[in-house]
């Protein structure tokens, strides 16, 4: 079985990708029965499509492998907590677990600024692990927007 | 210029279309400068991706067609309230204006159960409206459900 780390550590590699077309740095990655399904990054710049991040891009990857849409037996890993889209997304797909790195206090919709995840009155509410690998996923991030900051 | 209207109109004949594939009837156009750049509808079932809402495929046909991921200066309509993933990306496109017909009790996150587009913590604020033909939205979806329990 691939522990939290072990895929966190994954999803840490994919968010790296990002910065080589000038993405911010976050990586997703979907595991179903101790296998790695789906690992992807974001590609909001790449693809100049304003729904490519990781998590939406890895969701439909997973459910593009299994034949349905529906996710149950998922565990989804991101580097940066979800906002409010990759929220929902991870709702309407019915993961069973989701786990993140970073807390995101600007746009972080499982418990920063929202818990989507941890609403009865929607359908469906994953289990939630947050923090594992935070630091290393914060430091990408701090190191890709400070690099931009200084070259502006 | 297109009125409110006419926009929900061709978005309730995108609505009708999705249960030919056996989804829910939602349909979507994006709408800028006056001109429908997207029309899409719910293809959850007919792609087996969780993420196929009207709202999230239109979106991202509108930013394919324009070249990039910021949909500023256009309206977004939908036939049914957007739930968190839809609400979430709407945001995350930056779009001007977002106008539905029902709103939705269950899942809604443009009033019901949240209103994600009217949070100042959040980056973006477009403005809404709501209950433009709503009741002709509401009888498609309920015209879906009944089929269904009968056929079952």
């Amino acid at each position: 079985m691939l522990e939290d780390d072990e895929a966190m550590e994954i999803a840490l590699a994919e968010a790296a990708l990002a910065e080589e077309h000038g993405d911010v740095p976050v990586g997703a990655v979907v595991v179903r029965g101790g296998v790695v399904v789906a690992r992807r990054h974001n590609e909001r710049e790449r693809r100049a499509d304003p729904t490519a991040h990781a998590e939406v891009l890895a969701l439909r990857d997973a459910a593009a492998g299994s034949g349905g849409w529906r996710l149950d037996g998922c565990t989804v890993y991101s580097t940066l907590e979800p906002c409010p889209m990759c929220a929902g997304a991870l709702l309407a797909a019915r993961v069973d677990r989701v786990v993140f790195a970073a807390a995101d206090p600007k746009a972080g919709a499982c418990g920063s600024l929202y818990n989507l995840l941890a609403d009865p009155r929607l359908n469906h509410e994953p289990d939630i692990l947050a923090g594992v690998l935070a630091e290393r996923a914060a430091g990408l991030l701090e190191a890709f927007f400070a690099t931009r900051r200084t070259s502006r």
